[in-house]
């Protein structure tokens, strides 16, 4: 970032991102990089997650929910490896031509999602591009150092949870896409599921209940099928999953009442943004009461089981589901 | 970055990233999230700029050397600021029906340079985008705890000092689009003069020196005229600079034999990604020396005055020189 007065571009960043220059290390933006000063005894927990208009978020899609998912999604990853929110840096490339009134709003929902996740802007860059409009946050969290949650942490027997409802956002994509009429839901159930596309809602107070019980997490961010998979490939196991014991929204569940083969974008569509651990037989309780005690619903889904299969989604007469398309790939 | 097998996603990242993943702290890009253990006393200093092709590179420019000038231009600021290179994050958004080959020889050259710059890819995150080709680096640094050179630390007095020779990257640019011609350089000034637009050489070996001599830093990504008018207005002070000083290239002294008007561009043009910085009188002879002993040349071009103008530029006359476009901007 840099100051104004000067060109345009210090213009623009003068009027919206350094009114959220609240981090002394940030120096107003009034230099090249920012600096923090690590608590002792912890490590720095990294991740860079992106956003561009037309993939990821519709171009009519209100920009400061645009600025809240963009930071979020990040947000959901540092939870699920039990980190505190540190700050983050903000990469922008804006179109020729971009509405400034976009910009004002964008800013206006980045700055009040870094203060309500005590998650303060540490920098940026603002670029022009000739394509889409595209977000790349780069967001640090803090842990007691050697802490991290890993993928790799699963013991065959372990229990797998996650928290939330699984599949709202899968099913929200398509209301968004005009492809539910067949649904039949209600203004209200329709909209529930629309917003857990549009806004995830990061599980920031299950971030400690995770790091201390937790043998393995990961938020699930590309389907719920596909990233148990990638937990089970890192921990070296499989695992069993009940489908009926999935948590579902009622709205999830009115839809799939109107249509059973939603299942599969139920199971394996993205944006859930809720979190997958695993939890050793012993410690279940103690997750389980710290979860409530964080105000935070999870649900005991299956086990980890030996072998280096897939892991398998059974129907309650215990056969194994198979999924078209697994997960989400960009590519 | 995720793991193989899986998606194309996850076989891209396997193929080209996974080798680069040396620090134990990226788990082998095998979780959502890296963890890094912050040396004790030292500050993380941060830094994020992109890179989108048709804009800060050409779309037929060496894939390599793309990956290395988009890291280059974060080190540069590590190094002005006085930092060492920690790290970074890397978020690449790839246009549909990109060539696999682009990719290889990107991740080639992206590695080759971690490894020279001891600065190792910590994490990423990979898009599809109908845009053109983008990439945003954040980058890390440390230095002991407080003492990040910043823009504001100038005083009346200082004396102005930059690194290498300035000019060189806006009129390698000017090379590179043709509009050379007139200037009748052999190919080896000519070539000089587009590398030196191509491939920045970030001043790593000055950091050090500047961290604890210098009063004031910053690199010159913006040009000489734009970057010290920011370092001024941040310090509060002006500056007088003596054109026949700022230090120049054989090539850049042959373009200028043959058009006066190239001083403009050669003060004024962007990517020089030299240091600009500020010393106290009394430690000027310190400052030299460690430079010379860094091996980095510095030459001393002006010095700070009082005052909030603009740093002026005087000719051998003592006029100053007016320009036509003070400093880049994207918008």
């Amino acid at each position: 970032m840099a100051d104004a007065p000067g060109s345009a571009e210090d213009r623009l960043i003068a009027r919206y991102f350094k009114p959220l220059a609240k981090h002394p290390g940030t120096f107003g933006f009034n230099d090249d990089a920012s600096a923090i000063t690590p608590p002792a005894g912890h490590d720095l927990v990294l991740k860079t997650d992106g956003l561009i208009v037309g993939v990821h978020v519709f171009p009519d899609d209100p920009a400061d929910g645009v600025a809240r998912k963009a930071l979020r999604v990040n947000l959901s990853d540092l939870a699920a490896k039990g980190a505190n929110p540190l700050g983050f840096l903000l990469a922008i490339a804006l179109p020729k031509g971009f509405d400034e009134n976009w910009l004002a709003a964008f800013a206006r929902g980045l700055g009040e999602d870094a203060d309500a996740y005590q998650c303060p802007l540490l920098g940026g860059d603002t670029d022009s591009t000739p394509g889409p409009l595209s977000i790349s946050i780069a967001a640090f969290g803090t842990l007691p150092s050697g802490t991290m949650t890993k993928r790799s942490g699963a013991s065959v027997g372990d229990h797998v949870f996650v928290s939330g409802t699984i599949g709202d956002a899968a099913l929200g994509l398509r209301v968004r896409q005009g492809e539910a009429s067949g649904w039949k839901l209600d203004a209200t159930l329709s909209e529930h599921l629309v917003s857990r596309y549009r806004l995830p809602q990061p599980r920031m107070a299950l971030a400690e209940v995770v790091r201390t019980r937790a043998s393995a997490a990961m938020d699930i961010s590309d389907g719920l099928a596909g990233d148990l998979a990638k937990l089970c490939r890192a921990s070296n196991f499989s695992a069993d999953i009940e489908v009926s014991r999935v948590p579902r929204s009622d709205a999830a569940n009115a839809a799939l009442a109107s249509d059973c083969n939603l299942i599969e974008p139920i199971l394996t569509g993205g944006e859930d943004y809720e979190i997958l651990c695993t939890v050793a037989p012993g410690r279940v309780a103690a997750f389980e009461a710290a979860s409530a005690k964080a105000g935070v619903p999870v649900t005991l889904i299956g086990r980890i089981v030996a072998g280096n299969a897939p892991p398998r989604f059974l129907n309650p007469e215990g056969q194994p589901l198979t999924f078209i398309r697994p997960g989400y790939s960009h590519f």
